[in-house]
This record gives C-alpha cells, sequence and structure tokens, in this order.
C-alpha cells in the first residue's frame, strides 16, 4: 500500500503537547526498549519494572510481542516482512504511548540496531532508552523457557536470532542488563533508578 | 495475511491487570468514541476534553484520522479495506491505551454501528462511551471546514458522509452531543461531568 494520497488529509497539532501533558502529570513519557535474545530474561524484568513504577503510582506499560500479535497485529504472520512490519507498528505506539505521557515497557528480541534506531530516531531526544538484556546465549540456552533452543538446534526452528541467525548486540545502550550476574529485582530497579535519576518520573 | 500460523506464541497474562494498574492510578481507563459527520466539532469538542481533564492531572491521550494517519497506519490509503484497517488499528490502540488505566479520546466520522460496536465488542464492559455529536448535516456543511461538502457538492470527492455515503447515527450512545445548541466548553464538560459521575476519574 503506498503513502495516503488523498488530498483530505490536513496536519494539526495536537492542542495539548507532550509538554503541557508532562507538566500536568508530572511524569514525562519514554520508550524502555528492552532487546536481548530469547530467554534473555526481557519480559521478566520488563514486567518487574512495571509493577515497581505502578507502586510508585505511576503510569506504565508492557508491550510485548505475544500480546500485541493477538490485537493489534494479528494480521501478521512471522514472514521477514511481516516481522518488519510488527516492529514498525510496535514503534508508533510505544511513541504514541510516550507522547501520552506514559512510560512503556517493549520487550523484543528485536536483533537488528537498525530497527531499533529507526525507533530511537522516532521519538523526542532522550525517550529512547535501549535496555540491553545481556544474557550470554549459552545461560538463554540452558534456561530455554519455551523449548525453542531445542528445536532450533534439532534444526525444527530455522533462522532463530542466536543459533542460525545474527543477533546485533547495541553498542551504546542506555541501560545495560546482565540477568546472569543479578537476580530480577536488581535488574529491574537498575531500570527505575535510571528513571528517576534522569526526571521521567519522581 | 493469514491469522498467525507459529506455534512459537504463548499468551501469558500480563502481570499487572487493569485492575491494579486504575488500583495504583487512581483511574479508571476508559475510551471515549467521538462519531459524528465531518464538521461536526468531534476534534475540537474531543481536544476540549483532553485539556480540562489534564487540568484535573488525568492521564488522557487524544488519537484522531488525521495524526494517526501520519505514524501507525501512514501506509493505509483511502480506499474500502484500507479505512476499515485504519478503524481496526485505532481500536486495538485505544484498548491497549485504556487497558493502561488511560482514558482516551478518539475523533473519528466512524459512520458504520457495525465497526463502532465492534470495538465496544472488544473493551471491558462500561469502558467504551460512545459519544454522538449529533450535529445536522446542514450545519456541518454551513461550517464546512475544510471545504470537503463543497467538493462533495461539487462530486469532486465520491462517497462522502451524509452526501452521498450514510451515516448510521448511533442509537444509545453514552453521551450526546449537541454542538448547534451549545458552546465547546458545555458540550466538553457534559463528558467530564459523565467520566466523574461513572468514577473513571475523581
Amino acid at each position: 500500500m503506498a503513502k495516503p494520497t488523498s488530498q483530505n488529509i490536513t496536519w494539526h497539532d495536537a492542542n495539548v503537547s507532550a509538554a503541557q501533558r508532562s507538566a500536568a502529570t508530572g511524569q514525562k513519557g519514554a520508550v524502555m526498549w528492552f532487546t536481548g535474545l530469547s530467554g534473555s530474561g526481557k519480559s521478566t524484568v520488563s514486567r518487574r519494572v512495571e509493577q515497581m513504577l505502578l507502586e510508585r503510582g505511576a503510569f506504565v506499560y508492557g508491550l510485548d510481542g505475544d500480546n500485541v500479535r493477538f490485537g493489534l497485529n494479528s494480521d501478521l504472520g512471522f514472514a521477514p516482512e511481516d516481522r518488519k512490519e510488527n516492529i514498525r507498528r510496535i514503534s508508533k505506539v510505544a511513541k504514541l504511548f510516550a507522547d501520552a505521557s506514559v512510560l512503556v515497557c517493549t520487550a523484543f528480541i528485536s536483533p537488528y540496531r537498525a530497527g531499533r534506531d529507526a525507533c530511537r530516531e522516532k521519538l523526542p531526544a532522550g525517550t529512547f532508552i535501549e535496555v540491553f538484556v545481556d544474557t550470554p546465549v549459552e545461560v538463554c540456552e540452558a534456561r530455554d523457557p519455551k523449548g525453542l533452543y531445542k528445536k532450533a538446534r534439532a534444526g525444527e526452528i530455522k533462522g532463530f536470532t542466536g543459533i542460525d541467525a545474527p543477533y546485533e548486540a547495541p553498542l551504546n545502550p542506555e541501560i545495560r542488563i546482565k540477568t546472569a550476574e543479578k537476580d530480577v529485582d536488581a535488574c529491574a530497579q537498575q531500570v527505575v533508578d535510571y528513571l528517576v535519576a534522569n526526571g521521567f518520573v519522581s
């Protein structure tokens, strides 16, 4: 499908700006983009971050691949172009949430730098927080919570990130988490501390 | 594109429920679905509602057709199937926002009952608030803020709602607004009063 071609469309700024929303709500929106291998602990840590922020009364929401795929992206499969569209839509939705002053956690493998950087570039400076869940592939494979590594090794899944498809680790993530060295609470606290130190929540 | 066919997907409840979010934030999410003819005042009233709610410190966000089309739905045109997909995605995004305890205003003509009811059915009971901006077509045409009625009358736009395409008015909207009889503030206040009376915001 092409770009909108109709003339019946006009850009208008929302009357309320993101800055006005932040001032009214006392919270600054941001996207915490968790990235890492399957089994690295992305979802587990991001959900703990969500809980910790809620305990502070913050508005926070988690988008993750499995959940979004049943709703917004239920029309998408797993072919390369569908995966790309999946991430594109999630980036756009995350951006809407951040614009609404909400703190968003997303937890996707998102193996390609280009995909992550595309989201970063679309967000206001400083509001894209790349959280690299830096768990060695050996650890992830030993955990194998969904049995996917086993299937990948058996050749039942092709193009599995970390096995026969690349994972491009972030070069300068805002936050680097080592789930193999710290427990979930300590990892989540690292993210919360970053948000407080940078004025996203009080 | 077909439904997801991969087996590599598992449903898991977010650790945090919508009820827990409401308890933590003191706000209950809802979708205020403004519907009405072009020029009826949907966007104007919904943005005023947004401002009024922000003044109370609420988390509120507005999705409108023109804005969303530049982001999430920039791949969609104006063919019937694209319009349908446009509304489907917006419904899903609005649902995510409501699940996040945010009050969402959407402002689309959304002329078909089936489309609006489809969104209603996907939301928890009571959280879809249909706001019928009930402005007579003669008034909308006299306003004609974008000059679209003129084009429709001249045959330059085909299938224009209210002129040569139907508008199916809501049968039992939660709120009915008469922009031809009251000013914007009074109309917006009607919506805010509804939200307060029904415990969405304090």
